[in-house]
This record gives C-alpha cells, sequence and structure tokens, in this order.
C-alpha cells in the first residue's frame, strides 16, 4: 500500500511521467511552525543534477502546499503537498521497449498489475521518494523542536570503498574472542558528532576526506565504463527518549527496517553492531549500565544501536542500509525481451551510476517518520497511564526504583 | 501492537510465567485440513532441550486449538491456540532483582512502561514466538497445498564460523570488478535443494557436516564459558508466485525485514546478494532475462534474491538474518543497578548459549505469514482486473505480449 | 484519521480555504478505464448552485488527475486528483469570531487541535467531501463495468415531509403483530427502479412530484426564515453478490454505516427494516427463502435490506442516513463567545438551509466505496479457498449442498 | 476481520461449539489494577438464563485471565482471556439443518466461505460477543478511574413498546416548528442519572416500572407464541473530555456507529437527536453555548448528543441502537432449503423471544473500547502540541482565547 504509519501516517501519489508527484501528509501535530520552506531544504538535497556524480536532468522540484497549514502553522489537518512533474511527455515507442530492464521493476510490475507505465520506472521510480522526503522534513521539523532530535546520513560505502571506521579489521581466527573495532573510539566519535553540513561538504556525501576522493573516482570509472555501483547509506538518530518501539511485531527495528527496506534499490538493513556483532560472544557485546548525570540509566558502549528488546534506551540509533547497483545502465546486456526472444538491450539516456548519495536524506526522511509515529504512540500509553491512581504493594522487581530514572 | 498482517492476521499475547501463550490467526483461507499436529511439528522443532546445545527446561509445548476448525477443516473464522506455561511459579525475590540485565530488555520495558513481569522477560521472552510458530504453521500448509511453496531455514552462521557457500572470499581489490560467489554454485544448488529433513540431521541445523561440528565446538566453548555467541539464519522460499509486494510501503523486502526484524535479538535483515552485493558493478549484478520452459520469463542468475522493484519475480527468494549474542550471560558483568548504584551481575540459572538452532523454524513461520498475507493481497487485484472488459488500443510498452507470461 | 479502506483505499486532505482540496485513490484495480469526466459527472452533481435551494456561490469543481492512469486506463498505483478552492483569501477578522456557532464544529476543532482554520469550516467543510465523491466515482465506474452494481440514493424527507412510501403508517397499537408497511410494495418497487436520472429530475432529488413540490416550499421557507432544515437520504445498491462483509467488527452494515456516519451532519444510519423493524415480530420479520431461476437462494421478502448476520446475501441492500438541520444559520442566536461572555449571534454570508440535495451523490460515493473495500477482501478469501483440495467426509450440515448455488 | 481499535485493540475468536471463546486485548495501559473479578461482573450480566426471559441454558461463562498482568495490575502486554463452551458436543446431524434459517446467516456464511460450522449459528452466535463484554469491562476500569467517565445503557424499546420519555409526541403537522419532545426533561434527567444499579432492578432492564412491565408481557407473549420479537437500547456515556473522534473518516460518531453496528441483530445506530432531530429547524436543534462553572464552554440544549463536527464537545454522550427480533423462533416457517426444495422448517431447542436485555452490557462494552481507542489517540496528539514552543501573532480567530477552556 502507498500509505505508511499508524498515528503520523504519509500516503503518496505518482510516477516519473504523471502530472505531478506528492503525498498526504496526516497527523502531524497543530501549532507547528511549518512553510515550503522547511521542507525544500530535503528536497534539494534529493534532487538529481546536483554534481557530475548523478544525473544531469535538472528537476527543480518545488514544493506547493496545499493545505493543513495556515499562517505558516500546521492546524492538525492533513498537509497536501505536491511537486510538479517537469517531464510529462508521452513516451515514444522505442525498440527498448520490448526489454524488461534486468533486475529493474518493469518485468515485476507487469507480472503483478497486467499493464504499466509506458515509460520510466512508473510507480517505481526514484521520483516517488519526493511525496517521503517532504513527509519527513515536516517530522523532522517537529522532532527537532519538541524534542531536540537529530538525524544525520551519511555514505558509508561505494562499490568495495568504505569508510574505514564502520568496517571490522578484526582478526578473523574464528576462536578469537576479542571485540572488534565495528565500534571503533572513531566510528562512536562520528555518529556522535556528525552534521548534515559536514556530510554536505562532500559531493559523495562521505564524511571523510580521503574516502570521498575515492569514492569519486570509483563513481566515475563506473560513469565511464556505462556502468553502475552501489554502495552503503549509514545513519543516526540522536536524542530519542527512552520507551519507543511496539512489542511485538512493531519492535523498533522492525518499524525502522521496513521504512528503509522501502526505499528503492536496497538490499540489506543492520542496526547497531549488525551483522559483525554476531560474531562478538555476549560478555563484549552487552552493553554495561551506567548512571547518567541526568540521573538515568545509559550504557557504556553502544552494541545495541540504542535499542534493546525492540524499545530504544535513550543512546544513539545507529544503522546502516546497502543499496545495490542501479539495474538501469547503458552498455549492452544479454537478455531477453518480454515475449522470450533472446537479444541485447542496450539502454538509452543518462542514469545514476550511483545512487547513495541523493539516498541520503530520504533515508534520514524515513527515519524521522518511523520515530515521529512511534513517539506519538508510545506517549499516548504514558500519558495514559499517568491518569492512574498510584500503586503500592508491588514488589521491587516489578517497577522502578524510587531514586533512578526519575526525569 | 501484537498483530502482524492485513488480510492474514497474527495477535499474539503472553508472558513467559503466565498462563499461557497464544495466538489469534485471523483470516485463514477456510477449508483447509487443518489439525494441532500440522502445527506441533514446527512447535517442537522451537523447543528447547532438544540437544546439549540448548536449554536444558523442558517444556512440552502442547498445543490446544480453541476455534476456527470442525473435523479437522478450517472455517475460514479465526483460529485461537494456545500452549500453557508450566511454569508459572511467581517469582522470588533475588538480588538480582536490583540489575537490568544488560543488552536485555528489563530496562527499556520498564521505560516504557512504568511496570514490568517480575521474572523472566516477561513479554520479551522467547516464549512469544510460540504463537508466530504456530501461525506460521498454518499459514505453511496452505501455501504448500495451493501453491507447493517450499520454505526452508537453516543456520549459516556461528560467531565466526560461516556455512562456506554464503561467505564471499572475493579479492578485496576495490578496483576489481570481478563478481563475487556469493553467489556460488554451491549456494545456489544450496538454496535449491535444501530441505528440512536435511537440516534437523545437524544439532546446529548448519547442513554442512563439518561447519556445524565447528559451531558446535563453538557453541560449547560459549556455554563453558558461561558466555553467549551469536549466528546468522538464511532462508529460502520456493515456487512463490511472480507479482507479490505491494509497492511502495509494503515491498515484499520492506514486509519480510519488518518480519524478521520483529524475531527477538535480530540485528540485520539482507536479501538475495545483501551487502556484498553493493559492492558489484550493475553488469554484473543485473540478473538477465531468459525464457523458461513455462513460457515465463526465469533469470539465469539470482542476485536479486526473487524480488524486482519490491515484487517478486519467481524466482527463489532467499535471505539471511543476523541474531546477536544472548544478553543472558552467567559470568559477571559489571554493571549498574536500576537506581544506578554500580556493582556486579551474575545471572542464575541455565540459558542458551546460541540461539540461531531454534531461530530457524521461527525464521520460517514469520517468512510463510508474510508470504501468505501478500499472496493474498494480490490475489485480490487479480481477481478485480480479470472481471473488467478487454482494453484495446493501448501502445506495445503498457502490456504484455501476447505470447508472454500467458500461465 | 484521513484515510478509510484497507484494500480499497481513499486519503483526503484540504480545507475550505486552502490552495485545493484532493485525495489518494490507492488499490483501484489495474485495467480501468478512467479519465476525469467519470469522476466530474458526480463532482458536478455535489456542486453547489444547482438550484435556488442552495447556496449561491458557484464554484466550478474540476478535477485534475495526477497520477495513476495513462491513455486513460488504470495502472493500479495511486490515483491523485484535486480540485483548486477558488476562493483562497485570506479571512478578515470579524466580530462573529468571537462565537463559535452553535451545533458547529469551531469549538470541538479548537478543542481537539488548539488551533483552527481562521474562516469558514476548515476541515469540517462540505468541501472535504469533494475528494470522497472523486474517489467513489472511480470506484462506482469498476462496480459498474465488473458486477453491473449500480447504487442510486434519493431524498426520502426534508422536515417532516417524507416519502409516502417509506414511512410506516401501521397501527401503533402496541399488541397488533400485523407487519407494517415500511416494506410496502411501492418501496420495493421504487428501490429496484429508480434511476438517477429519475431522481435529478427533481431539485429536490426526492422521485416523488408531489412530495418534492412540499420539500421545496419546507426548503423556501426555512430559507427566508434564515434557518435550516434537515432531512434524510435513502439509497440502494443493487446486484451485489452475496458473501461481502467481514465478520466480526467489520460487519457489512458496520463498515457502511461507518462510512455514512462520517459524511458531515449525520445522525442516523439504518439499513433494511431499521428501527422500524425492531417493532415486527421475527415470524413476519424473517425473510423467506426460495429458489431462485439462477439457481441461487433468493428471499421473497427483503426486510433483511441485503444482509444478514453481517454479510451481504445477494438481494437489494438499502438503508437510510439522517443529516441534522445545518447548524450555520443567518437568524440571530443568543449563546456564549469562546471566552464565555454571552451574547447574539447572526452569521453572515448566505448558507445551504438544506444539505439533503446535495449529500445524494456523497451517499453514494461512499457506498461505492464500502462495496469495493468489501469486494476486493471477499475475492482474496474466494480466490485463495478455490486453489484448495477437495474436501470429502464433511457432513451436510457443513458444507453447501451440490445443487445449490452452483453459479 | 475479528480486530477492533487503533491503539486500544480488541481481537476475538470463537464459535458458538468450539473449545473456547475469548479475546486478545491489545494497548490496555499499564499500571491498571485489574483482576477476573472485574470482568466477570458484565460477563454475568450478559450470561443467558438470567430471568425466564431469556434462554434457559445456563452457561457459567467463567472468564480465565491469560496474560497481561501479574499480581493484579496490567503489565502493558496483550491481557488474554477465554471462557470456556461448556457445550462442545459434535452436532448430531438433523433434519433442520437441510434449511437455512431465514434472517439467519446460515446461508450467508456459507456463501461467504464455502463451509460452515455444522452447529449453533457458529462464529454469528452471540457467544462471539462474550470476548468484547470482557474487553470492555477492562476499558471501562481505566476510564472509570482516569476520567470518572460512565457508561450505562438501558433497553428503551421492546417491540411498540418504547419508554415514554424517548418518543416524540410532537405535532405531525409538517409546518409546525414547534421543537418536539425528543430531549424532554424527563429524558434529559434519565440519561444524566441512570446508574446500572437501576437498570438492573428491572428483568427487561427497562428503567420504568410500567414499561418494563408491559415489555415482560410483550416478550412473554412472543414467546407462547413461539415467536420474537426487537427493541431498541439507548446508551450514555458521561464525563467524556471534549476532542475526542478524528476527522474525517473517523469521527466519534462514525466509529461508535461502527462499533454498535458490528453487534449482532443490530439495524440502526442514531447519536443525539438522531432521525428525529432531522425534523426540527437549526435555530431549534442548534445548541446554544453557556461558560460552565469550570470555566470552559458547555451547551444548554444537548441536541447534539456530546458530538459536534464528529468531535466531543464535553456533554453527555447518548445514543440508541436497534435490535431486530431474533431470527431463530420455533414456529413453523415456509421457506426452502439450501438446494432450493420449498418446506417448511421449524427450529428445535429454545431460543432468546428478546436479546435486547441482554445486549445492554455488550452496547456498553462496546461504547467503551471506542471511547478509550479514541481518548489513546487524542491524548497523544494534545501530549505532542504541547511540547512545541508557543505561538505567537496569530489572529484570535485561530486561537483559544486566553480565559476561555484554561481547565
Amino acid at each position: 500500500m502507498s500509505t505508511y504509519g499508524r498515528l503520523f501516517r504519509v500516503t503518496t501519489y505518482g510516477e516519473s511521467h504523471c502530472a505531478s508527484v506528492g503525498a498526504i501528509v496526516d497527523g502531524c501535530p497543530p501549532g507547528l511552525e511549518l512553510t515550503a520552506a522547511d521542507i525544500q531544504t530535503q528536497l534539494s538535497r534529493r534532487r538529481p543534477g546536483q554534481s557530475n556524480l548523478t544525473t544531469p536532468r535538472d528537476e527543480k522540484d518545488l514544493v506547493h502546499l496545499q493545505s493543513g497549514t495556515e499562517r505558516g502553522v500546521t492546524l492538525g489537518t492533513p498537509i497536501g503537498l505536491l511537486v510538479k512533474n517537469e517531464d510529462q511527455r508521452p513516451h515514444d515507442y522505442s525498440e527498448t521497449d520490448l526489454y524488461p530492464r534486468p533486475s529493474h521493476a518493469d518485468y515485476t510490475y507487469l507480472e503483478k498489475y497486467g499493464i504499466k507505465a509506458s515509460s520510466g520506472g512508473g510507480r517505481s521510480s526514484a521520483r516517488e521518494t519526493i511525496g517521503r522526503v517532504a513527509a519527513g522534513a515536516i517530522a523532522e521539523k517537529y522532532l527537532k523542536l519538541a524534542y531536540g532530535i537529530e538525524i544525520v546520513a551519511f555514505v558509508s560505502s561505494v562499490g568495495k570503498i568504505h569508510l574505514p571506521s564502520t568496517v571490522s579489521s578484526a582478526s578473523s581466527n574464528e576462536d578469537d574472542d576479542e571485540a572488534q573495532d565495528a565500534l571503533s573510539e572513531e566510528f562512536r566519535h562520528l555518529i556522535k558528532t556528525i552534521t548534515r553540513e559536514e556530510v554536505d561538504k562532500f559531493p559523495t556525501r562521505c564524511p571523510h576526506p580521503e574516502t570521498s576522493e575515492r569514492m569519486i573516482q570509483r563513481i566515475i570509472r563506473a560513469k565511464d565504463a556505462q556502468d553502475s555501483i552501489g554502495g552503503t547509506v549509514t545513519a543516526v538518530i540522536r536524542n530519542v527518549p527512552s520507551g519507543l518501539g511496539e512489542p511485538v511485531f512493531d519492535k523498533f527495528e522492525a518499524a525502522l527496517g521496513h521504512a528503509m527496506l522501502s526505499i528503492p534499490a536496497t538490499k540489506g538493513f543492520e542496526i547497531g553492531s549488525g551483522f559483525k556483532g554476531t560474531e562478538v560472544p555476549g560478555s563484549k557485546h552487552n552493553d554495561p549500565f551506567v548512571r547518567r548525570d541526568d540521573g538515568k540509566l545509559g550504557t557504556t558502549t553502544n552494541w545495541s544501536g540504542g535499542v534493546q528488546g525492540g524499545i530504544t534506551n535513550g543512546e544513539d540509533i545507529y544503522f546502516r542500509i546497502g543499496f545495490k547497483s542501479p539495474a538501469t545502465i547503458s552498455q549492452g546486456q544479454a537478455t531477453a525481451q518480454y515475449d522470450g526472444t533472446p537479444g541485447e538491450l542496450a539502454a538509452r539516456g543518462r542514469h545514476d551510476p550511483c545512487v547513495v548519495p541523493r539516498a541520503v536524506p530520504i533515508v534520514e526522511a524515513m527515519a524521522a517518520i518511523v520515530v515521529l509515529d512511534q513517539l506519538l504512540i508510545q506517549n499516548s500509553r504514558k500519558t495514559a497511564a499517568s491518569l492512574l491512581p498510584e500503586l503500592s504493594g508491588l514488589p521491587p522487581s516489578m517497577v522502578q526504583p524510587k531514586n533512578a530514572s526519575a526525569a
């Protein structure tokens, strides 16, 4: 379905070549100062044509707010928004239409619907993400103002080129239990301090000068070869209150993973120590508790990535998403036509050789949507519980100690 | 929330020490032959105490069907089912109750609810998964009978010990574009042919004798050290029709990832070539089409893992889930009490040193639930579309060619 | 929330004075011929300014399709649509702003959101229904083409003036069990044959010349008195297949009632014999079965209104909705300001003295949306069940007899 | 589907003759004192066999809590509960099985599922409502403790015998605008003061001695004639905060109507002045505002029934539900068999001649479920809005005046 969320809900519409793409954002808290400019910033970060690493199409992607605000303040009612498609020309038939692009949605959309948009990727086009980025920008503004929540994503790998600190270089000796450096000091510092401004200094959005430079070369090599290359995006969400995430089926990481894997071209999601963490024994992987300055419990390490038992614990939430190499490439591919006839397809036009830099604001948007939705649900519970008469006589194993978590 | 699914819906209840755990399974197709025995098989595979690798508690886990069937046939109405908790004793207070277990749900549940079950993991206990496994067994039976769908999961790593074929040994030279062996012939053969019978020959549920043996040693080492170790589970779903998965937010892999990441202790999910695939250029990663014997299109390779553009393409769907090392360990841990007082916690009792062998049927169950739910939604669309008058005059780029996908 | 439906889903946005009102229609079957003209017809029937009985504002209400179709055919993807608000002027402050209009949403919206649109009814404005009427027109087109389903609504009362056949004139003797004429031959004939063309011959949309004439006089009297008057709308849905409606919580009439009671100004809903039917003993009220020409069972009477046990039985579905007198009137009302100061409010501007004629297409739209959503769910079940192996050995009390319901 | 609610969610299971009926209640606020006794009271009020007016079957209907509480306090986790079916005997074949009971669910269930429970009403049985009554009792306890909310339902008519004050005796002169006595002083007093204790003094649950006596005679007459008779239930919800109800599709009355129309045998729902109110001009029907003692606005009359624009205004919410005469009667009925063969059906066994007295706790339960669900959603919004920086510079027409609604 085209709707995500329970209390903060985003519904999107739009194909690559129809009149417009857009969204209805339902459940935004009332009384939030909001103008198109708040949304435009992230839309522009998502926009193609920002450097020679991305597709040269220049689409302005100006957002038009339709409803839900008056005098720059949200009314609590649904926010309709849209971005016009500049290119709405009907598609001319071409020989390449005989071929479903390998690993693209051409074939599966036709299998699903029995009909498909004549050109571009239709609904599977990356233009669909415009509505999400807009919705995410709204969620983000609320989260920032009400909770000081910060969300920053960055490119952590392109092809085989990885941001140093995110990859373990630990012993591959299977009997060596020494904890790996997946959570190196450098990485923990990075996720604690990284800002969008820092990220945007680099055309690759990888905030590490040397690595970024190598990534650029890698992307240019793909481009020159009429090929494409994938990569990963890492993101951090800071200042999220503890207690978010709904057991059982809507654990925080399940909702977050769902949202991330709904972004086109994603093939994997991991949170905290992720797959590498599965190799670390519990005694090393567990995050010991410690009293924080504000009197609440924190953890000295953060292998958990801010989530324990499916519920946030107040520490930084960080995660990584894998994006495959774009399916549309210009070099010839031996494949078959829709009717099964073998042949060679050479896609025309210019295509993004690597999508991860542009995926950064999309990841941030989906993260903001998930956090706000879960926050609204948990707030409802806490408010409800706070109205009940105080309990007495429960054993200490069932309740919070008096002097903890007072805040 | 405790409900998963749209048309095939599972709602679970139950903590570790309450009267029973169970589920309501809503939306099961009517007319399916179903008895408790169909469910018991998978419940027994999930059960602890199956070997010396798992926790020695022996719980019979007998399922009691409450409703939804008569004379061994489903009525289409909700299927209530429950498994009694053998151990319902009230928890005696102990000193360990002062400590939230590091990286366990103790602390976060208290933050979420302001109250928690006095003992065990409460709702975060693995016993909650009983309801899911039961629901999955029902879904599976339907999928097998109606579509011949097969779902098999197996352990692909324990700690640093990996099933050979699932790990890339390709060049780490970042300019080397040669495709890696993540999709080795051996691995493709494995996912095409592996059966539960084969998997269950091994106490580790890793269907590779030598690797399994090393995994056993690794688990025993963790056990002896009063420590724990994580691992990964790989699963395959065969014979899924093309067209499943709902753009945009409920792509097949998003729904599948959501389901898998809702299993306790999971930290990562990847489908098809996954994270490794992000390093492979599009020209190598794309799966070329070819006409299959039944006239439909298939692909010669399967880096996509059976899903393209969020929609199944009819090829084998395979994916991998990472499970962290269990948080509950018996060796002493320096940590803090609920009130922030530093100290050392040594958890009593016997705990699973490694959960991945027991996670296998849970992964299979969640996979079955996702597939059936998506299948019901897509069937609805296909049936609806089939009742419309035939269209004419559409350009060939919008419709299926006459002689393809006829089946 | 601003979304209705499970598989056919409508999400609306828009206030009375924002840039546009619109909707996203998700889950429309692919391959349906659809243009703006299909939608415009019903939008125009909803439009004010059609006669001297309604508000004289003339808004063109032209619909703009944004997505989801190509070359006049639905793609199965979400259909975005919008209608521009002609009057987007910022509201000038006036003394009447001090007063919440009695029985209007002014006060409750402010209580709900803590903020409200400065003018008109904001989100509670009848303009919100534009999105629903558009969505309903799409659903209707499908239902007509695929099932021959017909939906016709008409005005059955204005104030105390009732369409003769819909009101019981039976004995009020409480011991008199004779069945009443709520289901008179005349009424049954009416619901079997009434068409929109016939309904639209009357400015009141009450298809009974004499009654319509009296209704006109009643509305004019309200208008002249700067007052307003309520009424009821009756609707029929013909050719709905048996088996729609989901036990338990989503019974057909529950879903239908929900949809109807979501229309502004509604205060009541009844299906079939409704409230009057509660006075008729079971022996008279039960609808006897009879074999129809097509071999399936029908009923000789239809007190049930086409629904039994929450599930459609294939007979005509008819129901009635009560609309209160519009709250906004121009005559002075003694009331209180927002701050509690007593005073007199005289609303300016021209307002609909009676909304029921314009409510007719809205009722039809909501009915179509409900039917299509329930149809898609039931189709999914039937398709799923049809793929299972045939059962044998069940007692005759559990299964359909061979020679019945064969169609 | 078998689930109701968004944040407070009830899922039920069970047929008339399976092992048990029950429910999972998800989203109950944590920290609520709750034992089986809290639930049993309402279950016992629902139970048959309470007087000679109801079916003589005596089922104990003892509820067993399975999960979600410890030491008599809710944990915030799902509450599993069940009531065993005492009569689980397999159904013996009888000649009446050849006939679908007229106006019962026998036929439509078979059309829906292609299979049905061999005996009783299966899932359409009134026993399904046990799960709802239990869930409602939990919701009620919370609402009472946290908000002082009171919910009382009572029988307002049986056949043609109506509680005097609820029926209009106004002029039927269609030009007479004098307001009717639908909201007589007597009725307003009744809904303000009626208690369950008072209601339960009467076997009919109609709290008016003379009327109750006549109702008893009416029911006995139906019983003696092997016939049945319908009626209406009126309910009031007191002390509901303003601001509940979600525009657009989930208006308070839409959600409430949905819930009520999901109760078996219901044919109509009206809120506030309802259908009668449609005959009253706006000038008489509008509820003038007045400052209440607590500083908030109240209304001097309450034709609205506590809801305006789909949102609660803090006044008493009252509504009426119509229940048809039970379909199962013992007297012979000329009808047709499943295969279309005409014949006469005489149902065996003893059946409720009138269900409205037993419907009273079911109505209360569904009301409680709706209110709590809507309350949780609105609480979430209010908490979210309260965390935003204060706004300045908005025109007075957009915001609440300082000295109003301060509470």
